[in-house]
């Protein structure tokens, strides 16, 4: 299964000053398990291990740590309390299976769990402090900031090595034409590590600041930032790790103003990426999800003049929809995306990945052309709906409008 | 960072009768690397490696495998021409960089990659046969496919173990209701494994059949699928691992029938996901996504007067809704979503995770209430598309519409 929780944990603990070295990933199976953690046991300080804590049959964990440590694993009535109280707050009877959950191996600490039946612990084999939890998402996470981090503070005591990340990110370039503008930023500014990271279509630039005196590095982390805003502009969607659709939508609340949405080929994902957004009704009024001309027309109010005259994927019948969009929904800002997505529908003129999208504001109306080299249908929709809420952002932001660049060629509006 | 790859690459292992027994990510430490394979070499017969062939100063695989071998890093001819190849797809010119990714361990095979710049090899250390692949997800998996796995199969010779795997998605069931409905597969189908995965809202049962002939593992795996089928009925939306929505979709196309939708608390989810699919505008016309009341009046023609008696969230308004869409956009069938998704704007008579779902149909109009304890905005947008889906799904089946049964209560529609 894809495995998202070590990408966290390695986060949180790089966060807490942990040098994290290697993550394993290893099946249900006891004997293995055991010697896997025998084994990293003789070589690291401190483990995280989750899951396998669960009732059933293939949970192993808590037993393959007992083994690995010489112990038996004995009913621990904290734990036990964890699983009844479980039960409790659901009004739903516990099973028998649910008790072999509070069997923790000898000597082990219990570690709360207020929000799942399944309590963690820490155990010590050779030296090396282990913690376990489970592997239900929320549940460790929530294990990992308070009980788990806590713990490793205590165990580097005034050692302890600092590490601030910081992470900016930033839509419409490429991962290396963000990497040109800030490669002088570990020459100008010791101590601070730079990573660039793809979150297509977003690019991420995050900064790591190590030392030991709080202040200090924090100071370092602020100028370094301060710099990278300064290199990348307004291309800089967030530096706090919100979205785009976070931001714009944030912009749309502190002006008071509305939105209204015109689909085509982005397909109702902006209205979706809009309205992930607890609050959005604040803002979001209506997006016309307009697969079909006919709806493009009837719901719109397209001119068929247009849709004749200049296709469906055109900047006129954006500029169309997005005015349609507005007037339908009384909204005080509207976007309109009519592109190919692909896979078929391209011609020399119109290749998949090309997109037009229109923006109203109270005062104006533009359409733009862009094309995008990914090919792939889901890149494309992500893509474009990301430049249209970009287009926003900017005119919200008060920038000047202009072109996005992205690996490849790049075409501009002709309005 | 979240890796998919390894999920990929161990099913696509099993599948070819390979048992994977463990996964290891490692930083970029050319030590720490070298440690890891000279220690896996001694234990594993097989190991597929991901990453790190690369242009740049971090990507040290090649590097590491040569010193774990105890050799040096030629140019091979044959990885160099791939990345000229490359380029010269491209158009663009080499850079001295890239030539790097043709310096292969002496003595190793090159893998062809004939959509990237970094050629893959092969390397035996210790007795020990390694695949080292690009990370590039699209890069990898090609070569897995038309490079690796052949060779294992050569490795494997005539004792290659056969295994067959068939999954089995459905939806509308818990994990453990669906456990409990095929838990006596294994005792009736000897030789068949069972996996239950949730992939939220989807619960996949997948049948794993091992043996020698290949004949007769297919025959007890066709066996096993169907009478799991008949165990799961109308629940099961696949045996090809196709998603809800194209499946819906397909539907549609066979009957030559037409989709409008009218989201309110999906905000667009329904459509993004139908829009998912390549050759969606054969079916699907156009969602109205009414966030705001004014558009569900105006858009769409619901009554005032529904919604000041009824409120937003409520079978008839849901079934206004409906009709609305399929009214406007002249689509056979039509679904409507309004509910609660949180995380404020619940009541004690309407629960954050209540749902109204409408569907219209050529000769019928439904509307029904559906509760889910999920709590988490994301979760309840999910299942509310996928319930609504899913009626759609039943009803072009011809299956009655009945209640949806997940963890936590469940309340029937009042139509």
């Amino acid at each position: 299964l894809v495995d998202s929780n070590s990408a966290y944990v390695a986060e949180k603990l790089e966060q807490a000053g942990v040098t994290v070295t290697r993550h394993h990933a290893v099946g249900d199976d006891l004997e293995l398990l055991v010697e896997v953690f025998q084994c990293i046991s003789r070589r690291a300080d401190v483990v995280v291990v989750t899951g396998g804590l669960g009732p059933t049959t293939d949970d192993l964990t808590a037993e393959a740590a007992a083994r690995a440590a010489g112990v038996a694993c004995v009913l621990n009535p904290q734990a036990l309390a964890v699983v009844e109280a479980f039960f409790k707050r659901r009004k739903r009877m516990m099973t028998e299976s649910n008790k072999k959950q509070a069997m923790l191996p000898e000597g082990s600490k219990m570690l709360d769990n207020p929000i799942g039946t399944a309590a963690g612990f820490q155990l010590t084999i050779n030296d090396c402090v282990f913690f376990f939890a489970p592997g239900v998402p929320p549940e460790m996470r929530r294990m990992l900031k308070n009980e788990i981090i806590p713990r490793i503070a205590e165990l580097q005591g005034d050692d302890r090595p600092l590490c601030l990340i910081k992470t900016i990110s930033t839509f419409g370039m490429t991962e290396s034409a963000a990497g040109e503008k800030v490669a002088q930023l570990e020459t100008e500014f010791p101590g601070i590590k730079l990573g660039i990271r793809a979150h297509f279509p977003e690019i991420h630039i995050k900064l790591y600041a190590y030392g030991e005196d709080d202040q200090a590095i924090r100071k370092r982390l602020e100028s370094s930032e301060a710099w990278v805003m300064a290199q990348i502009g307004h291309r800089v969607l967030s530096t706090q790790g919100r979205s785009l659709s976070v931001v714009t939508g944030d912009l749309l609340r502190e002006q008071s103003a509305t939105l209204a949405i015109a689909e085509s080929c982005t397909g109702g994902l902006i209205a979706h990426q809009i309205t992930e957004n607890a609050g959005s009704s604040d803002y979001f009024l209506f997006s016309g999800v307009t697969y079909s001309n006919a709806a493009k027309v009837d719901v719109l109010g397209v001119s068929p003049e247009t849709l004749k005259r200049c296709g469906a994927v055109h900047e006129e019948t954006a500029q169309e929809m997005a005015a349609g969009a507005k007037r339908v929904s009384g909204a005080t800002f509207s976007l309109a995306t009519t592109g190919i997505a692909g896979p078929s529908g391209g011609s020399d003129d119109k290749p998949v990945g090309t997109v037009c999208i229109g923006l109203a504001t109270p005062d104006k109306l533009v359409g733009r052309r862009y094309f995008f080299p990914f090919g792939k249908r889901r890149m494309n929709k992500t893509v474009f709906a990301a430049t249209a809420l970009d287009l926003l952002r900017r005119e919200l932001l008060g920038f000047t409008i202009e072109r996005i660049q992205f690996q490849g060629k790049t075409q501009s509006g002709n309005t």
